[in-house]
């Protein structure tokens, strides 16, 4: 059954695109963060992600980051990768494409320009056209903070009866909902939490795992979290959980990809330049950075 | 110290006002109620907030409602009365009534009805002002889906530092603020979950206890979730967390105090009608929160 | 046919309270606003809006402010009382002890603390049982930004149905929605502009007058808006309205009720503080304020 | 100077774009619906809007049907490309092409992915780097009903003090904004109302014209109101608007395109269906659509 093709269990980091000074992807400079990434506790890798900066990749870039990180971890790893498009021939041909380029399950974001018709019959059918169509796993992604689009535990757990979606991860921080979705799904449905800021507070509601832009510098201590609930550790999974939770804020909600990359390059990966609209981080958000790291233990 | 003086840990029911088909206060099935409500494992009760319709009482009868729950637990349980007026001037009168009447704590709600004006600095402020005033502990309350408001972190925090100022019941289901909160907040000051639909995901986070709808009816099964969250006991604390996620929905997000007070009435207690403008629940709703009772092993 | 009986053409100042330094009503100095505004161009008052601070007046004081104008008036203008509570009974009673005052009409708020039930059969229903018990003309008040519920077209058209539910004071800014309405209505009912920004925008649709926070200090201007339009002099017209909108925005959205007040102060009108949790304005905007003024040519 | 390059006076459809039941474009049919248009008092087309279901459309797809049109109109009237790519780059580049296929001015939506990033300095910055590169004339397009952001008058001010920044399509609906713009901005930078719904209160407001979804089939009538108003004959211009109101509501906000391509079938257009995620009428809209365009004597 292919809900149990893929354990999802764990720590994912929806890896940052790094680019060069002049805007182009910076390959070399992947290629020596996912050498630290390998070494760090994670079960897998998001590409093309929201912290991947996927709606400023063109299609075909998209695709060769799929193809990088799935030839770079040989298997060893699990490599979802974003596949969204705002149309759903668009979303089924990009998922054809990353299958292609060695992905392991597809990230399909929920469409979100029509929003007011974007209701629980569309998106569910949305997802079933997709996932009928797709030569891989499927996960839902639901970020309502950039779509605008909050999909309830109604339409998640319609969409999550077409036996190729496999869970979701879900970015709006209600871990109600989480809840509500473990306990009705079907089996082998899984729920990731979306953010680091969160993640013992999903893992009680029954999520699995996580994929947080804070993995990208803090795997190791996310895993901590994770290992500590399983073990029964609740004081530990606290207290690890708490300790992250500032600078998890920081590279999320309050300065996004921006803040993400700036914490990378504090932390010796290569976060570099984000792409316009967005804008690089000012001098006073980097020195707050640098002392929520610190006060985390992460450097 | 004042952030000291009261134990809050524990399950806090938001009592329903009972009333009678005509419409005025039944005190006396709020009696019987209580004598129920005292044999639940139960830390104390709400009185006058969102769940006790407290926008349709008259201020006499907010007071007098917090008069009778006070004489009739006399001490053996906390009594926090929801004291909120639009107003500062209104909330500081209407808190001196209740201590006066026998409340032990008050609950003030975000004044919203300028919202855009309701900023940090005017919060703040005015939380300041209601504590100065105030002739016991005050709790913050936010309850987004009811204000249109969201207290943000730095705002409760902000608050959090009058002396006076002991906890906030928290009910925009955000479990990474309920963290940044327990986390930044001064020694003492504590989260209570708005809901018994997330009360172990906040638990996870440093919550300490829940003020939920839901501990009308299932005041024992929410207690089971703190003692086996508290003895290390995940397993037991999310089954019974789990179990009680749909009958939680339906008397909150969906179908609101009508829902609850249906519930009630199937579980022997008396919920009755409520007030206009709410309207009570027809019979299709009826029937599922009565199937949802059953699921949750409640009745 | 009471949709007959008032003509509610024409500009109407929601009228700021004035308050002394003590917090007090100052009626002295209500009563030589009422002088000044008594030689400006305007069809009557709106006592108890929302720049009336109402959700911070005491029910007798809201009641006592509808009698000192009223009695000031001497049936010379309308007074539009606004009556609305947050539960059925607290409004009906409310209009009835307005109408006792010597009300024209009441002004009766959409009830919105308990937002995600007040769906178009509530509303309605509210609407229809407020208007059944009143002795006086309803007219519904649709203030999104202060209550965070917007009426759509067809809930108004519904409540209009009622004969003594007689026209809108609309303040969501949407002229679509007042041309909807005013296509649909019944004959008689009339929709009032909930703000001077766009009064010459829902002229254009179809309404008849406006509640302008503005009009307190500028109500020849906007009677000018309106003269011009009426008689075709659409050049006219809109010169005026552009002139004036940038001072509107400031005594309304950017500064609300206390930007309307240092305005007044300005205008040789008696403004004075606000009640909190409102806050008085600083230095700065009041600075802004007095450009803008003269900017308008008011002052 | 480029403010006064074109006259962006009067009406513009966003053309639907027409697929065949296989999905691909039927140029042909686009071909004889531009023939029939090229006989309505229109100034021009926008192609790539949100009516042209651009999100579903591949970036080829994007261009050819600029090329099309612009082919078609041999200069004749005015073709609007939309332009907009989520990224800087993207929109620059895309802009190039459109410019290279005919177009006359650009469209620029403003980007939203990164929501919370895209505050005032963002926006400005991107329509600035767009605008710069830009080969021709750049109009603004703000569309909250789809993005989630809605640009406030001071941003849409800033980003019009570049020279290349000729307008902006506003689908806010605030024709209040609208009168603020038109007031501050600089000489010659015009509004165009976003929908039918609200055009003579824009215009009333300052607005130069309308891009609406409604003008894809009802080019004459909301000519008529333009002239109406132009020509001071009020009472004519409302009669129109408010004859179309209905009718615009269920070919914009109630149905969308696939309301508006429903209602072009019955118009002797085609229409045809739409590209999911967005899903065809069923029959009862349909039959409603039907009514209402009787009923506005379109049909």
């Amino acid at each position: 059954m292919i809900k149990d093709s893929l354990n999802l269990q764990g720590v994912f980091p929806p890896l940052a695109t790094p680019f060069r000074e002049d805007g182009g992807i910076a390959y070399d400079l992947l290629e020596s963060n996912l050498v630290r990434w390998g070494s760090e506790p994670l079960s897998g890798y998001v590409v093309g992600g929201s912290n991947g900066e996927f709606t400023s990749l063109t299609n075909v870039e998209r695709v060769s980051l799929v193809r990088f990180v799935s030839d770079h971890v040989k298997g060893a790893r699990i490599v979802i990768a974003g596949s969204g498009m705002p149309s759903t021939q668009g979303t089924i041909e990009m998922g054809v494409e990353m299958a292609g380029a060695g992905a392991s399950a597809l990230l399909v974001i929920t469409p979100s320009y029509f929003k007011s018709k974007m209701d629980h019959h569309a998106l569910v059918g949305y997802f079933a056209a997709v996932a009928e169509a797709s030569p891989l796993p499927v996960l839902l992604y639901n970020v309502p903070a950039n779509t605008g689009i909050d999909m309830p535990a109604e339409t998640i757990l319609a969409a999550a009866r077409h036996p190729r979606i496999v869970g979701i991860k879900d970015s709006s921080g209600r871990v109600d909902k989480i809840g509500t979705v473990v306990k009705n799904a079907p089996e082998g449905f899984v729920v990731l939490a979306g953010s680091g800021g969160y993640f013992l507070g999903a893992l009680a509601m029954g999520a699995v795992g996580t994929v947080a832009a804070l993995a990208n510098i803090a795997g190791a201590a996310l895993s901590e979290i994770l290992e500590a609930f399983q073990r029964g550790d609740i004081g530990k999974a606290q207290e690890t959980q708490l300790r992250l939770i500032d600078v998890n804020t920081a590279v999320t909600a309050r300065y996004g990809v921006p803040g993400l990359k700036a914490a990378m390059d504090m932390m010796g990966y290569y976060g570099g330049p984000v792409r316009p609209p967005l804008m690089d981080l000012e001098t006073e958000p980097r020195e707050e950075i640098r002392r929520l790291l610190v006060e985390a233990g992460l450097s």
